[in-house]
């Protein structure tokens, strides 16, 4: 455990969700751009809750625990820690050990979280995913890790549904192992790593707003079975193109028959920035998560910068705002760093 | 190029379409059973057709060329191998050079095939994809091999044309590849070969006539989108355990939402047995194919023949006719072994 009122510095990725044709299941972590946040466990005033939020970003997002990502997800990362504690406690008392001293008591002692967001909130690479892992892990650490990553992402599922009204885990869980993740299933929650090659990821987030529940609410609740069955093919054959380092089969398998078609819509020059961004060489990309922001990977980094240039010539053209990044995937998850 | 009237000796293997998740994209072949076949090339009598097919099993299956599909397989390569020669043969005569004197002429040579189908046809382990596989593999060896892996598949689907009326390529990669296969798509035709630790198969076919074109139309033409990724989830799932060698991965991900459940009900004592064989250890397993054949996976033999008795078990007591098979996934695809 570390000690109260040691502050903790933390990296937390921004995340790639749906990764084209693998919705709802297949995310990565991407090494830019990240939050930066900083915790402490400190000593409650009689009556003061065990949750504080400071926000050092000009965001202005709700610092009520119960409204802000990284609280909701603390909320519940407390709630099993204190469940958890009584059973030991019980345990241990039964035994007669001294392993009770190190619980620690959430009626007396809580955490301080300060959020510098430097990944835009509703952007579409994980904002909120990165608050709410950040925190989580954050926890984790100041409380000597009690908890497995596979915890961390349930209780980080709850930020996800203070954001979206959804408890997904596809920007959680790459956000918490990094990597390339698959998320077999959401109850019980399973989460696979998945290999992957070197790979540059080329991010512009055109500054438009498109709500994750505005993405999820226009599509379709039916499919075709041959647009699925498309589907299922391509994925298959992206996880054996990630596993297999074969990036000509990773290119052709980034391709999305059912969400893109609908969703792209809402996203101003999707279309001819995905017609540019394959001719200078990406393998493939679409719409990172719900959007706005529209990614490319690509096998070398000359190619990842030439598609940034696509997309700065193409959102300069059509007169509106945007932030481009070339990163790569960011193998490790959210990181303590101090 | 085989010399004239010198039979060779072709092996082709049962197969597995489907494996439960992967509708339409994923199969693999098995060492037992397999169809034993003879071919060779033959002088042409004046007007006598190219193909002579000769049953020599009790099947009496058609011998008309476009009505067998082992017949209507091979005329697709000669059609395609006779368009190429004529092409080499004008550039052969440009350059002046002798290659045309290697190239066959299918007005004046045939094929003679003999089929003996150990695969019961219409028992959903790929017997049609068996003849029309063996043949054209068999037929590439006698003109010395001038076609591709994925020519030869391309050739077969149409058996599969003639035995079902769709052209799919789920049985005939894994039998002309060997081992666990993904159709990532049919047009243009790509075939992934996909690793996998081994794994025991255990087959069961109740001697009850379900028409793949029936199997096939009882389908829903759409499916919930929940439905679809929870399907999605699986087959990322049961690639990433194949080539991880992750046996619980691979029985967790063994579970069909979307096909299962609807064509289940043409097989009388489905779900028992399903329940019966998971309860004595299987990883998992389903209807092969269109069925009625049911298969499951183990990952010890000594569980694998366990699952056979639970086969024989209920379908003796269910009073049906039925045939099991013990076996291992077969790595190599059809065999000329003489």
């Amino acid at each position: 455990m570390v000690p109260v009122h040691q502050w903790i510095k933390i990296k937390a990725p921004a995340t790639v969700a749906n990764m084209v044709c693998g919705f709802d299941i297949l995310g990565f972590a991407v090494n830019n751009p990240y939050d930066e946040m900083e915790m402490r466990l400190v000593n409650l005033t009689p009556g003061q809750a065990p949750i504080t939020i400071i926000n050092i970003d000009d965001y202005q997002l709700p610092t009520e625990p119960e409204k802000n990502v990284a609280g909701a997800a603390l909320i519940a990362l407390i709630e099993e820690y204190t469940a958890n504690s009584l059973i030991e406690k019980s345990l241990s008392a039964a035994s007669d050990s001294a392993a009770k001293n190190d619980l620690i008591d959430f009626s007396v002692i809580g955490f301080e979280v300060k959020i510098n967001k430097l990944i835009k909130p509703g952007s579409g690479v994980g904002s909120s995913a990165a608050s709410s892992a950040g925190a989580v892990v954050g926890a984790n650490y100041l409380l000597g890790n009690p908890f497995s990553k596979d915890d961390l992402v349930r209780f980080a599922m709850n930020g996800e549904k203070v954001a979206s009204g959804v408890k997904h885990a596809d920007n959680i869980a790459p956000c918490i192992y990094g990597g390339v993740t698959l998320v077999r299933q959401i109850y019980p929650l399973e989460i696979i790593t998945l290999p992957s090659p070197d790979l540059y990821a080329t991010i512009v987030h055109p500054q438009i707003e498109v709500r994750t529940a505005d993405a999820r609410s226009i599509l379709k609740q039916n499919v075709q079975l041959k647009d699925a069955i498309k589907q299922w093919g391509n994925i298959a054959g992206l996880v054996a193109g990630l596993m297999k380092g074969d990036y000509d089969l990773i290119g052709r398998s980034l391709e999305d028959v059912i969400i893109e078609p609908v969703r792209s819509i809402l996203i101003p020059g999707f279309d001819d920035l995905k017609k540019a961004c394959k001719l200078v060489g990406a393998l493939g990309g679409g719409i990172s998560g719900s959007g706005p922001s529209i990614f490319f990977l690509s096998k070398e980094k000359e190619t990842a910068l030439a598609v940034e240039q696509e997309m700065i010539n193409l959102y300069t053209g059509l007169g509106l705002a945007h932030h481009t990044y070339v990163t790569t995937i960011h193998q490790t998850g959210v990181e303590i760093t101090e």
